[in-house]
């Protein structure tokens, strides 16, 4: 498991990448870029440089360049595919927003349930799979990474199978710590929890 | 703006909380707790010793008492009206996903598009508004929290606009991290850049 960046860090270069995405500059000063994403100029030229940029003072960054650098370090230079794993409300309501994730790089290749449902819901194109299947598939087609939508209930022992199928990063949207071995990265969302948490701050 | 716990804090009590939700027995022991939510025991009991719960040692944790606690600190006793501004994809897998957010306590009141469509998609029930009636919307039924799903370009935008017509927490789905006054509360959810974060972490 690669982890010299620091988290936060990695989220910005994300952040810098889909400010890039949207300009039709050729090249693009810190300060601008920076203003984009929503940092300071300084906390951006220091996440840059954590990924091996050396810009040269006064030219600007070159867009092209900066993208593939991104992209490179980021891992997303290639297609991912994804597991998801649970197609209750939430799981569905993801599948639907498959294209959205496409556009990003990343491809839901399959869904899995424990009872999948016979005929797929209107605007469901990812196959539905029985959990039977899932580490045949997983093997297969050397998925590595998961999103994890089952009920709390059931999302330890659920991700203690993806673990042993070979998953090695989790998304969670189940509202629930999961335990994992070092070498598993899990990011945690929970829509509710969010809402909650910020409705504390807002009494 | 209330602030006094930590943000981790209060994100653990939203998982205690869920917790006592799904157990049946009327008193519960904080190790047993603390297993359900994935944490350490001492951890457990630091957060319920923050929001001014003194446990006794031994007798374990009245379930219907501590849930009521929980859910006085964390402000979710009543229903929480919120507005959905942004309607593309992942915005109306949102929407569809509404009942989810019912059961947690939060009620879409309604959702805003610059455009919004004449017709609302296959089950969506929630009433989409154009964006010019957003100020009216919320001053008239008091709604302090959003969930923004506008594209990347508006979010800024938007945001000042939510702001002024006086909202108070902001749910942010756009890849970009918004600048606000100190006292609106801003969580950041971002699926694509969640998973490419995870994608760094499995090179």
């Amino acid at each position: 498991m690669k982890s010299q960046l620091p988290r936060k860090t990695v989220y910005r270069l994300s952040l810098y990448s889909r400010c890039l995405e949207r300009t039709e500059a050729k090249t693009i000063s810190s300060e601008t870029l920076a203003q984009l994403a929503g940092v300071k100029p300084t906390q951006l030229r220091k996440d840059l440089a954590y990924c091996g940029h050396a810009g040269k003072r006064g030219l600007g960054y070159d867009v092209v360049l900066l993208r593939a650098l991104l992209a490179e370090t980021l891992g997303t230079s290639r297609l991912q595919p994804v597991v998801l794993v649970g197609t209750g409300h939430l799981g569905l309501a993801l599948l639907r927003y498959r294209e959205g994730f496409d556009k990003e790089g990343f491809e839901i290749a399959a869904a899995f349930d424990i009872k999948p449902m016979k005929t797929p819901p209107k605007g469901i194109t990812v196959p539905i799979f029985p959990m039977t299947q899932i580490a045949h598939f997983v093997a297969d087609r050397g998925v590595r990474m998961a999103i994890l939508c089952v009920p709390a209930l059931a999302a330890q022992d659920v991700c203690n199978l993806l673990v042993t199928c070979g998953i090695q990063a989790i998304l969670n949207f189940a509202p629930i710590i999961l335990q994992t071995p070092p070498q598993v990265a899990v990011n945690d969302v929970n829509l509710a929890i969010e809402l909650e948490n910020l409705s504390y701050f807002i009494q």
